[in-house]
């Protein structure tokens, strides 16, 4: 199920890195296929690239090319949405998978979409200053999402085995990946060496290769981010990828004013940065007397 | 259920609007507190709004503010993941609700979040140039952000309601979560309105209000989550709005280059937009042979 889901999160990533050389750079297929067929020599090896390249090259017998004809709306067959179901159930934030999940839906709306694009009217335009700069971002930018990606899909596998005593090698599950496979790729052999080297690492982004590299790429991730929302080009699982690194590496997140709130309405109680932990509070907050100032459930 | 989800989906956009004002504007309690009090005399007046603001302003016997002393680990009770599961069984994109529901989950990996912050550092800087407009621009982009996630919601009600046969009032629905509810605002009322005028209303927005809001929002949201992403302040469902309204006002997405992929590998076919919908085609894109390159399961 997990690798169906990290197959969904892996196209989706493709087609946002494609449509952004599509849209904004008007980049056409020959220079896209040249590009994938580069990055399929480098970190990005996959059998995914692979058949991009493939496609983005395909002409039918009168000369044009295939893939400009085929309508987008996408099919699915369920297991984007198992997986997205089981990471709720664990609470395993898998953001990426089920952004890609939910792409779909979307993209299989297409009247809803065509009715949306007249009454909206065209994307803003925010040109890239040096779009060749640019395609080596994009390059960066899909091998940091894809790591996340992984780093959630393993955290996933990770948990349920916790949850239901499984006794799971997880360096041996991405080689099993590589036989075969639609996600199968060279980078497996990485992932598989960093649970191997630590078998209790806590997440795969923790491990001294993977951190090099998002280092390294965490910057033209922002940078491809912040062009495609400022030029309409959707996005969802690119940035849910860069959402999720930016929480995690974030100490101090806003949920303090979050527990505030559920204290406010529900007298859910909250715990503090200067007591103990697993020692629980809660204020009158409104001063006026009761403890909660709302007659909804609690969440 | 999914009143309850939006509930999940507003305070999360309340904390990501927080954040980026404390960690990218550095403005102080006070400061926010007299924001966030303008805020709600105005189009996001709102119970929980103004909540916010009370708790910007409690200060303890000491004098000192008690938000700065929560810790920021975010409790649930289950209606977030419920809803998350719900919108996946039914195909409809409910992504900044979900996003919300994964947020909690990270907030609550504390130790992995402080071992992770040590190891990648601070957030890259990137100032914004004027701090009284990109307050601005906050308001304007909850505030999209806002409709977008009620527009999901509302979405998900009317799906279930077409698929299990119950004849829904949505407008009714809108004011029934006036009286008592977390999420009671003025807002609610021209929800109503959209629907109770157009009771086919595909999407709420479509609604010609909710056209003029988000034409003159989404701007700002767009800057928001730019400057987000460049400053590595997480904001997992504010860039979820903008990309599911991107989406959504997309005539053509990348799904043309995913239902290639899933053809060359799966044969699931694909339709084309040279030909009518419904008719369903194949390629046998390496030449090679045989309709499918891969062995694994189809998605």
């Amino acid at each position: 199920m997990v690798h169906n889901g990290i197959e969904y999160g892996d196209m989706q990533l493709i087609g946002e890195i494609y449509d952004l050389m599509h849209r904004l750079l008007k980049l056409d297929n020959e220079s896209m296929q040249s590009i994938f067929s580069d990055w399929n020599e480098g970190d990005l090896d996959s059998y995914l690239i692979e058949i991009t390249k493939d496609i983005l090259g395909y002409k039918e017998e009168d000369g044009t090319f295939l893939l400009d004809k085929i309508l987008d709306t996408a099919g699915q067959k369920g297991t984007g949405k198992w997986t997205g179901i089981s990471a709720l159930h664990e609470s395993v934030p898998l953001t990426l998978i089920v952004e890609s999940v939910f792409a779909r839906s979307v993209s299989s709306q297409k009247d809803e979409r065509l009715a949306a694009s007249k009454v909206y009217g065209l994307a803003p335009n925010h040109p890239v200053s040096d779009p060749k700069a640019f395609v080596t971002m994009l390059g960066k930018a899909l091998y940091a999402a894809k790591i996340i990606s992984y780093a959630q899909g393993f955290s996933l596998i990770k948990t349920a085995g916790e949850t239901n005593n499984w006794d799971l090698n997880l360096g041996g599950i991405a080689l099993l990946w590589r036989g075969g496979c639609i996600i199968r790729s060279a980078f497996l052999d990485k992932i598989s060496q960093a649970f191997t080297k630590n078998p209790m690492l806590q997440n795969l982004i923790m491990d001294p290769y993977f951190v090099q590299i998002l280092k390294e790429n965490h910057q033209s991730l922002r940078e491809v981010v912040s062009a495609a929302a400022l030029n309409g080009i959707p996005i969802p699982s690119l940035s849910a990828a860069l959402s999720w690194f930016d929480s995690y590496r974030t100490e101090r997140l806003p949920a303090n004013l979050l527990q505030a709130q559920r204290d406010y309405f529900g007298a859910h109680t909250y715990e503090r940065v200067d007591k103990k932990r697993g020692k629980f509070f809660h204020t009158n907050w409104t001063g006026r007397g009761g403890d909660t100032a709302s007659t909804t459930y609690s969440v």
